[in-house]
């Protein structure tokens, strides 16, 4: 790809976040707001960063990294948007840009943006199938086939945190569905799988951690603090964990034969990288790909819609 | 794609069978011969059955479906093959017909050949994202994306069977690990449903079906014979195998997006159709794709590989 400016904004429920992209880096300042309680506000707060971004740098495309699924030619946002306001899923944010500044822009989810920016600039440089994979409150997922991102027919696919883990039906996911991989392997999941075994534990095996807790109050820090002072049931939940979040890697491993899983968001640093390589190994087929953990962390969602409005639109 | 005609050969455990290929067609005579019993006699008899092809025919290319995973670059098979007998894998097809022939050569998976048949000439016409999936003794998959065939890092991807359903180690999968979705949603895994699920009956839900029969002796064929009259044990049983394959759908949705799966092999006959649309709209997030039965039955893997060799090579 030849030189290229652009503008990279996430929006997310907390914060909406700018800068100008070029070469896959950030190379102007970082603009960060505080996302505004109404849709009207949040269009005013991103055309205001843009002005502010054209002002002073020359760039020729705006790409926005946004929560909710974004439509096939990457023009609008389609369904749920997670905890942003009422309407916001009805911004023309494209077309509002494109009139005022004249800048072609486009919209992608904003963990197939991260991913994208994973792909190009974190551990995924040099390999063409990547799969990244978002531990934190939820699972999210960002897939690149052949050098290209996988969004599917009307731009809603990787929804990998939600492949069915039984047929039991044991545990309610957020999506509506039951034992979906998310309810298992995010945070949340570790959250529930904790006081899950702390109601099914005999008297002689309560830990210290436990004797303090109320079941139903144990929290995934509790944990996380636990494995520091070598806490048995800790240990023991935070083993369940792990083993979820790999039988999900086995799922995608067989699905996609990829050259790699990179794991990012909050629970991925608890991940015992070693371990779970082998493992994985040892349970798929044939192919063989490496986990490892993200590298982009911060700003990928700006830097991932920075270069695809670049490749979409040219310098 | 302009006119073309090229060879496909169909390689499997019980016969041989090639043709001559043409605008997403058969246009020769059907050759069909039972598989030798070892690798030496096979390539024989592809050699033979190439010659007799060219010599009254016009080709420009050459394309074998076979079983087992096809390398990266289409040019040798890897790993296990089923029933084909020792040293299949080290036959190099590629270089022998090429030497012998001056016919360019391609590999490709049988499951993969049959998808893209599909997806060319049968349900999947006008479609971009297929994903085809083959319900008998085990379960097969086939991935189109953006009008590409998905062949994965190693050529091994789509091995969607491999979709783990469970966390609780139920039932043993011929790959090694447990609880495939092969496990479950294929013939094999229907009738092991059947016999499980005959073994924790109580006395007053036995049916006719049943009291002929032993535990453990139970066939998918009992079964589908137990539906044509309306037996409840039978029925039970079905419904059970119909969410079994459910599950799989829901989350190969999540995961693709895709416009539609396509079902083949026989178990594929025993799908209701609308209702399976209907329960899998349901359950998932977003994207709603169409579920329909194959159409290029026969001599998928033919047309598959042949198409596949004239794309790759040209006229």
């Amino acid at each position: 790809m030849p030189d290229f400016s652009s503008i990279g904004i996430d929006i997310g429920g907390t914060k909406i976040s700018a800068a100008v992209v070029k070469n896959n880096e950030i190379v102007s300042d970082l603009k960060v707001l505080n996302t505004s309680n109404s849709a009207d506000a949040i269009l005013k707060q991103i055309l205001e960063v843009t002005s502010s971004l054209t002002n002073s740098n020359d760039v020729s495309s705006l790409g926005i990294a946004t929560a909710g699924a974004v439509n096939k030619d990457n023009s609008k946002v389609m369904g749920s948007t997670g905890n942003l306001p009422d309407g916001y899923s009805d911004i023309d944010f494209k077309n509002e840009i494109e009139k005022k500044f004249k800048l072609p822009t486009l919209l992608e989810n904003d963990a197939n943006a991260a991913a994208y920016a994973e792909y190009k600039t974190g551990n995924g440089i040099g390999k063409s199938n990547v799969i990244v994979i978002t531990l934190g409150t939820g699972v999210g997922g960002g897939i690149i086939i052949d050098g290209k991102l996988m969004r599917g027919t009307s731009g809603a696919g990787a929804e990998c945190g939600h492949i069915i883990m039984s047929f039991d039906r044991k545990r309610k996911c957020t999506c509506g569905t039951w034992d979906c991989w998310e309810a298992y392997a995010s945070g949340t999941g570790y959250a529930i799988t904790a006081n899950e075994m702390a109601a099914n534990i005999t008297e002689d095996k309560r830990t210290s951690l436990l004797l303090n807790k109320k079941t139903g109050s144990i929290t995934t820090y509790d944990i996380i603090d636990g494995l520091k002072v070598n806490d048995k049931f800790a240990i023991q939940v935070h083993n369940t964990w792990e083993f979820h979040v790999l039988l999900g890697l086995v799922s995608l491993t067989n699905i996609f034969d990829p050259d790699c899983f990179i794991l990012s968001g909050g629970m991925a640093d608890f991940i015992n990288y070693d371990k779970i390589q082998k493992e994985l190994s040892e349970m798929t087929i044939i192919s063989k790909p490496q986990v490892l953990p993200a590298k982009a962390k911060n700003n990928a969602g700006i830097i991932g819609a920075g270069i695809l409005a670049a490749l979409k639109y040219g310098k």
